[in-house]
């Protein structure tokens, strides 16, 4: 019955995203027990101007070089 | 003066967006009693992809049938 | 299947939780059609020294009457 | 870089806390690519009576058999 | 090592962002001490028609002046 | 209008909550500009078990020293 949300930077492929969702329920199913069914997952997306990482954007972290 | 976040799938009309900001926020000033006008709600969307249901996504639960 | 997180003050009576959840769950379906069975809510519940408003605690506005 | 914040009922053991946030560290990290050092997860405890499932809370499911 | 959630209305400027990833990471580290480049924020947006005020959304609001 | 949750471990003073809800309301408002008044703020806490970095607990990695 667990509900997890997952805030990541926006841009991964559908096939990341269905990877991060079978593997993030199977391990929190394997952990808790029960139904795996029961579990749900929401991957919230934000840029790369909207994730900060010490005061600084991801955006302006990477244009640094 | 709660705060609600709600997260569903991306796609609901503005009139269904309206519909639920107005009845939720109903239901909690019914039940907590205050001023209604101090509630706060997000609703945050994500897509089919995005959302995962007993480790799969909705759009792969969505195409099997 | 949406998700709804509640963000409150602590304290409320079990009796005012369960029709919270009531009550939201029941407004969600109305609107959204679909199973009521399938809606997950969680009440998140924070001090009066964890909530803040207009950059004061929630304590400190109560003590100034 | 990404933060998983996961809802669940309040009362499991340590242990079980210290499996779960490496099990979902390693499947975040193993998906995603980069340092898994660099991830981060809150488990965000709520009550019985604060967690509802289809517009019931679980004590009251509980309570019922 | 906190994580800030702020879910804001959409459509700021990158300049916007910039200045408040910066000025909340430093608000933290001030408070808490540690180091800032551990803390780390995400800024939700939502639109109008996804963000409620009092049972109303913002877009709603605004089209009433 | 906007809300900050901020997750952070558990324990800091009721002073510490009344710096960070203080000074990170005074951010916003100073980057957002509008009416401070409205910004609402939550800090949530975990315990040392309950939050991860890196795949272990802070707990465990305080009694590794």
């Amino acid at each position: 019955m667990p509900f997890i949300q997952m805030t990541m930077l926006a841009g991964r492929s559908v096939e990341t995203k269905r990877e991060l969702i079978s593997k993030l329920n199977a391990a929190a199913a394997e952990v808790l027990g029960g139904d795996p069914a029961r579990i749900r997952i929401a991957l919230v997306e934000v840029t790369g101007d909207d994730w900060g990482i010490g005061g600084e954007t991801f955006n302006d972290i990477q244009a640094k070089g």
